[in-house]
C-alpha cells in the first residue's frame, strides 16, 4: 500500500505511523548517527499492534501481565523510543529523544533494557531478541500453569528483520517455539528485502515461510504497510494455536529517496532528504514538533491500559495471601528466607560425610535441596541432561502437555537455550538455569555477554570444566573458558572444590538480583575440602584461606575446583619439609574482588611466594600472582599452556604437571630451594 | 533394512559394514568411551559412500583433487578411523586403533586434522563440520574456476546428526550453500531419531526436509540402511545441481540391545552386549580381528584411487608451469615473495605521508596492496563490507554466475562464515579472510576456537574494535574481547596502531602457517605513529619501542591501537615535566611473547613504572606490567572496568580516562609525584 493510498483511506491512522517516522528521521538528524529505515519501514505494524492490540499501561510499565513487546531488530531503536514517548511513558520525553545516542541519554543507540522501562531486553547483536522472546513466552505458560489464566495472560511480539533470521540462533528459537507451540509468541518479519550490503538475495534466497512453517509455525504474508491487514493478521495469530509468524512486506525508510536502498538501513541525516521525505508525508510540522491532535491519539492507547491494570489488580487481590506473596517475592527477585537454612544443613551435612563426587554432582544435590524451595526456578540442559546433572526429581518437564514442567530439554541448542534463559529471566517471575559442557560457553557466548550487559542473574551450568574430562579430548576441554568469562564484565565466575563450594555457589546464583553466574563444575569426583562446617558462605568472599600454614609462612597456594586438592597435597609436602603453606580457595575471583582491600590483603598478605595452580590459561591470574596493588611477591603458575589432548584425565593432569608434586617443585624453585 | 535381509540379499556389503561396526565396539571397549551407535548406525551409508563414489587415494592423503569426506557426527570418530584403517591409510594401524582414546594416539576422542591425513577438519562442537563444508565446496568452485576441472572436479560429502542440524550454524551454512548453488556438496543426515536426552522429538519438531528445501536443497528421503538405494540417492544427488541433503533413516547402535535408544548413543563397553550384537552380526571374528578377505575388499577401494591419482597427475601437468607453481605455491601456504616488497613500499608511502585514518581503512590499503598478489585470498565480511572495509577492488564477488569472484557476501552469519573460511582453508590452497564487527567475536567464538585448535591460517577481520565506535553503544563495544582472543592459545591478535602496523600484520597474518590471525581495527581515524620508515617488520616481534625516552627514563607506556597515539600524547607531557618515558607499541603480544627473553627484557627493562594503555579490560595485561618473570615493577593501567557507553567517541575516551591527562595522572601518582 502506497501513502498516497495510505494518506487517503487511513488519514488518522497514517498521521499516527507517521508521527514515529518524523520523529525517527529528527532524532537520527539531531544524532547523526542511527539506523533510520526500520523504523520508518514498520511504523504501519507498530502502530496497529499499539492502537489494537498491545496490552500495556505507561503509568505501570513493569505490570506484570503486561504483553511484552520486544525490538529484536535492535538498531531500529528510535521505533521503540518513538512509541514510549508518543504513548506516555515517562522516562522517554522529547528531551530524550533530542538526545538520541547521546551521553548520559537513556536513548542509546540500541535498546538496553536497564535504563528504559519499556524496553524489555536489550538487543542490537542480531537474532537476539528472537530468541529472548521464546524464553518470555515459556515463562508466560509457566505462570499461567502456576498462578491462572486471571493473572497471567499475555503475548510476547517481536519484531525481526532478515538479519534476526540469518543469524543462527533463530533457527534455533524457532526450533525450540514450534516444538513448544508457543502459540502466544507472534513475530513481525520485517521483509523489506534490504540489508547492510545489498539485497537480501545477495546472500541469502531462504523461503522464510516454508521454513518456519518446517518447525511448526502459524505463518501470514501480508502487506506491512496496511493497517487492515496488519490487524486481521494478529488477531488471526492469537486464534492460531501455534507460534505465529507474520511476514510484513515493507519499505524499508519508506517514502525517503532512499526507499528500498540500503542507504535507507543506515542514518538519513541530509537535510533536503529530510524535507523531501517530510513533503512526501504531508507532515507539515517542524522537527520533533508532534501536534496535540497526534499525540492525543497516542496516549489514548497508553490511558486505556489503566483500566486494564486496575481490572488485574483485583483479580491479583483475589489470589490467596500466599500466592501472591510467592508472586511477588518472585519478581522481586527475593529467594526465600528458608534457602539460607536449607544450604547451611546441606553444607554441613557434606562436611560430616565427605563424599567424593564430581560438583557437578554436587550441584544437583544442592538444586534438589532449593529447586522445592523456590518455584521460579526452571533448569534445562543442551541435551546434555545426565552430564550436567540439571535435572532434579521435582520439576516435571516443560511441554505443551504440561506447562508446569520447569524442567526445559532445550535440545543441542546451547545459543538458544542461554538467549531463551535470558528472555525468561528478563520476562519477571523466573531463575532460569541451564547446563552445557563448559567449552561449549563458545556457543553460548553472545547471550552470556548480554545476560552480564544486561543485569540478568541467569544463570550457566557449566560442567566438564577442564582437561579432568578426560578422552573426549581438546575440542571438549575448556582451556581458556575461564579467563573468557572472567574477562567479561558483571559476571560471576564460580568453580567450586567440592560439594559446600557448590551449595554456597548456589546460594549466591540464587540470591544475585543483577549479576549473572557461570558455574564451572568438574566431570571427575574431588574430594570434600571443606571439613570443618562453617555456617557463613565463604565462597561469597570469593577467596579465602581454606587451611593455614603450620610452619612459618613461606608460600601461598591458591587453587579453585579440582585444583584445591592438589594444592592441599602440595601444602602437605611442603609443610612436610618445614615450608610453611597457606592455601587459599578461590571459588570466585570477582567476589574476592569486592571485597575490601583489608580483607584481600588478610587472605593474600605480601612476602610469601605465590603459586596459583589451575587446569586452564594463566590469564587471569597474574593480578593475584603479582599485579594486585602493584605489589612484588615471587610467583608462579602450574596450568594449562595450551590445548590438551584425548587421554584419560589422571594421565592428563600428569602430562602436564598439574600435580601436586610439580607444584612442590615450582614453589621450591621460587624459594631458590 | 533389516539386518537378516542385508545379509541375505547384501552379503558382502554386510561384511564391509560389519567390519566398521566392529571395529567400532572393539575399540570403544578397549578405550572403556567413546561414542559407538553412531558408527554402526551410519556404516552401511560410509561404505556404499567409499565403495561406490569417493575419490580418495589412502597413499597420496593430500591429493588436492580428492573427495573430501567430512564427519560433522564427530563423536562418531570410530567410523572414520575404521574408515581410513580399513581402506590402507598408512597412520592409521590396528594398533592405533587399539589405542583409540589413549594418550598419544592419533586417534583421538573426535577427529583431529592436525593428527590424522584423511580427516579433513576437527570436528565434535556440533554443527562445525556442515559449516566448513560449505567452505569447501566454495573453494572447489572457486579453484575449479581458476585451473579448470581437469585438475580441480571432486565432492564434498557430509555425515552429520541431529545435533549437527538442531545448532544454528547448520542454518547458516545451509542458507549459505543454497543461494550459492553449492552443487558438490552432498550432506547425509543420520536421522536416527535419538539425541543424548532421549528421542529426537523431546527438544525438535523440524520437518527437515522442508527446512533444507526452503534453502533451495535437493532433498531425499531412504532407508540408510540399504546399499542400492544410498548408490542411487548419491547418484541423483550429483545429477541434481543443488546442494544435496539425503535424509538417512537409519537405526543408532544397529544390531544391539541398546540399538534405537539414547544409551546406544554412548560407549557400549557392556562385553555380553557386545557379545550378543557380534551374535546378531553373524561375526564370528575376534576383537580387531578382521578377515583377510574382507580386509582386501576395503583395500581394493583404496587401491582404486592410485590410478585416478595419476590420472590427475598427469593432467595437472599439462598446465603451464606457472599454473602448477601457483598451485602449489597456494597448496603450501607458501605466500609469493613478492608480497614482501609490496609491504614495504606501502609502509614507506605511509611514513611518508602520513595519512590520519582508521585502521580498517589501512587494511583496504593494505588488502589493495596484497589481494591482486595472491590469488588464493578470498575475502569476505558479515554483512558489513562497507564498515570492514574488506572489498577490494579486483576481488569479483562469488555467485553462481562468477565462480572465479573472491568476495563472498556471507549475510548476518558471523559464525557460518568463521567456519566456512575455516573449511576453505582446511580445504587446501586458499587464504580466507572476513570481517564482522570485533564484539561479534562472540558469534563468531565456536569456529574461531577451532581454527586455532585445528592450526588453521584464518583471518578474522574485526572492526570497530572499542568504545571508539561510538553512539552505537555497549552492545556493539567490545571491551572483553581482546582478553577473549589472547586467552585462546595458538592466536595471533593483532591491534595495529596506523596504517604502517596494519601492513606489517597483514604480512604476518598472510605468510602464517598454522595460526589464525584476529585483526582488531579502529572505526575511527588513527594518526600515523610509524613516521620513520622501517624495512624491517616490527609488528612481527609483536612489541617495540616506538618512542624512546629523552630525558632520564623513569617510565614505560605500553599501548596498542588506538591508543598508542594517546601514550605518545602523554610521552610528550611527561617529557615536558623531565621525565624520561619510552613508548612501547604492543600490536601482537603473543609475537612478543615469542621472542627470546633478552629482546623482551631489552623492550621492557626492570625498574620504570610501567604503564598500559587499551580502550579494553586489563586482563591480560598484568603480565607485561609486573608478572613476566614475576619481577616487581610499579604498575597502572588505563582502560576499560566494565562495559561502554553510548555516545559519541571522543566523549567517551574522556569519561572513561582513556586520555592522556589521565595517563600522566597515573604516571605521577605511581613515581609519588
Amino acid at each position: 500500500m502506497d501513502i498516497a493510498t495510505l494518506r487517503k483511506e487511513h488519514p488518522e491512522h497514517w498521521n499516527k505511523a507517521a508521527a514515529i517516522r518524523v520523529l525517527t528521521l529528527d532524532a537520527v538528524a539531531a544524532a547523526n548517527s542511527g539506523h533510520s529505515g526500520m523504523p520508518m519501514g514498520m511504523a504501519d505494524v507498530a502502530t496497529v499492534l499499539f492502537e489494537k492490540h498491545l496490552k500495556f499501561d505507561p503509568k505501570n510499565p513493569l505490570w506484570p501481565d503486561r504483553d511484552r513487546f520486544i525490538l529484536s531488530a535492535g538498531h531500529g531503536s528510535m521505533l521503540v523510543y518513538s512509541l514510549l514517548h508518543l504513548t506516555g511513558y515517562e522516562q522517554v520525553t522529547l528531551e530524550q529523544l533530542k538526545n538520541f545516542r547521546q551521553s548520559g541519554a537513556l536513548t542509546a543507540g540500541h535498546p538496553e533494557n536497564f535504563l528504559l522501562d519499556g524496553v524489555e531486553t536489550t538487543t542490537g547483536p542480531l537474532g537476539q531478541g528472537i530468541a529472548n522472546s521464546v524464553g518470555f513466552a515459556m515463562a508466560e505458560e509457566l505462570q499461567r500453569a502456576q498462578f491462572g489464566k486471571k493473572v497471567v495472560d499475555h503475548y510476547t511480539y517481536v519484531i525481526a528483520g532478515d538479519g534476526c533470521l540469518m543469524e543462527g540462533v533463530s533457527q534455533e528459537a524457532i526450533g525450540i517455539a514450534g516444538r513448544h507451540e508457543l502459540s502466544k509468541l507472534i513475530v513481525f518479519w520485517d521483509n523489506n528485502n534490504i540489508t547492510i550490503d545489498g539485497t537480501v538475495d545477495l546472500s541469502d534466497r531462504t523461503d522464510q515461510v516454508m521454513r518456519f512453517k518446517a518447525s511448526g509455525w502459524h505463518v501470514q504474508e501480508i502487506d506491512g504497510h496496511d493497517p487492515i491487514a496488519i490487524d486481521a493478521a494478529i488477531t488471526a495469530a492469537k486464534k492460531s494455536g501455534k507460534p505465529s509468524m507474520i511476514a510484513c512486506e515493507t519499505h524499508i525508510a519508506l517514502g525517503s529517496s532512499a526507499q528500498d536502498t540500503s542507504k535507507g538501513h543506515g542514518a538519513l541525516t541530509d537535510a533536503t532528504l529530510i524535507a523531501n521525505t517530510r513533503t512526501a508525508y504531508g507532515w507539515e510540522h517542524g522537527p520533533f514538533d508532534i501536534p496535540a491532535d497526534i499525540k492525543s491519539q497516542w496516549e489514548a492507547m497508553g490511558e486505556k491500559g489503566a483500566a486494564a491494570f486496575a481490572e488485574w489488580q483485583e483479580r491479583f487481590a483475589s489470589l490467596s495471601g500466599n500466592k501472591q506473596n510467592e508472586f511477588n517475592r518472585a519478581y522481586a527477585l527475593e529467594a526465600p528466607k528458608k534457602i539460607s537454612a536449607a544450604v547451611k544443613a546441606l553444607k554441613k551435612k557434606v562436611s560430616e560425610e565427605q563424599p567424593k563426587v564430581a560438583t557437578r554432582k554436587s550441584s544437583e544435590l544442592a538444586l534438589e535441596v532449593l529447586n522445592p524451595l523456590m518455584w521460579e526456578t526452571v533448569g534445562g540442559s543442551a541435551d546434555l541432561t545426565g552430564s550436567n546433572n540439571t535435572k532434579t526429581a521435582d520439576l516435571g518437564v516443560f511441554s505443551p502437555e504440561d506447562r508446569k514442567g520447569r524442567y526445559v530439554y532445550w535440545g543441542i541448542r546451547e545459543h538458544g537455550m542461554a538467549s531463551a534463559m535470558n528472555g525468561m529471566a528478563l520476562h519477571g517471575g523466573m531463575r532460569p538455569y541451564g547446563g552445557t559442557f563448559m567449552c561449549f560457553t563458545d556457543y553460548a557466548r553472545p547471550a552470556m555477554r548480554l545476560a552480564a550487559l544486561s543485569k540478568i542473574p541467569t544463570v550457566f551450568v557449566m560442567t566438564h570444566d577442564s582437561i579432568g574430562l578426560g578422552e573426549d579430548g581438546p575440542t571438549h576441554q575448556p582451556v581458556e573458558h575461564l579467563a573468557i568469562s572472567r574477562a567479561t564484565p558483571n559476571t560471576y565466575v564460580f568453580r567450586p572444590a567440592d560439594t559446600v563450594e557448590t551449595a554456597e555457589a548456589w546460594e549466591v546464583a540464587f540470591t544475585s538480583k543483577s549479576t549473572p553466574s557461570v558455574l564451572a563444575l568438574s566431570r571427575q569426583g574431588l574430594p570434600t575440602v571443606r571439613t570443618e562446617h562453617k555456617n557463613k558462605n565463604m565462597t561469597a568472599l570469593g577467596g579465602y584461606v581454606l587451611k593455614d600454614a603450620v610452619a612459618k609462612r613461606q608460600v601461598i597456594l591458591m587453587a579453585t575446583g579440582s585444583e584445591v586438592s592438589v594444592a592441599l597435597e602440595a601444602q602437605e609436602l611442603l609443610e612436610a619439609e618445614g615450608i610453611g603453606t597457606r592455601v587459599v580457595s578461590m571459588p570466585c575471583m570477582e567476589l574476592f574482588e569486592a571485597q575490601d582491600e583489608a580483607y584481600r590483603k588478610r587472605v593474600l598478605p605480601g612476602g610469601p611466594v605465590r603459586v596459583a595452580i589451575e587446569a586452564g590459561v594463566q590469564m587471569g591470574w597474574d593480578k593475584w600472582l603479582t599485579g594486585e596493588r602493584g605489589k612484588a611477591n615471587k610467583a608462579g603458575f602450574v596450568g594449562m599452556e595450551g590445548f590438551g589432548a584425548s587421554a584419560p584425565a589422571e594421565e592428563l593432569f600428569v602430562k602436564y604437571g598439574i600435580t601436586a608434586e610439580n607444584t612442590v617443585a615450582k614453589v621450591k624453585a621460587l624459594l631458590g630451594l
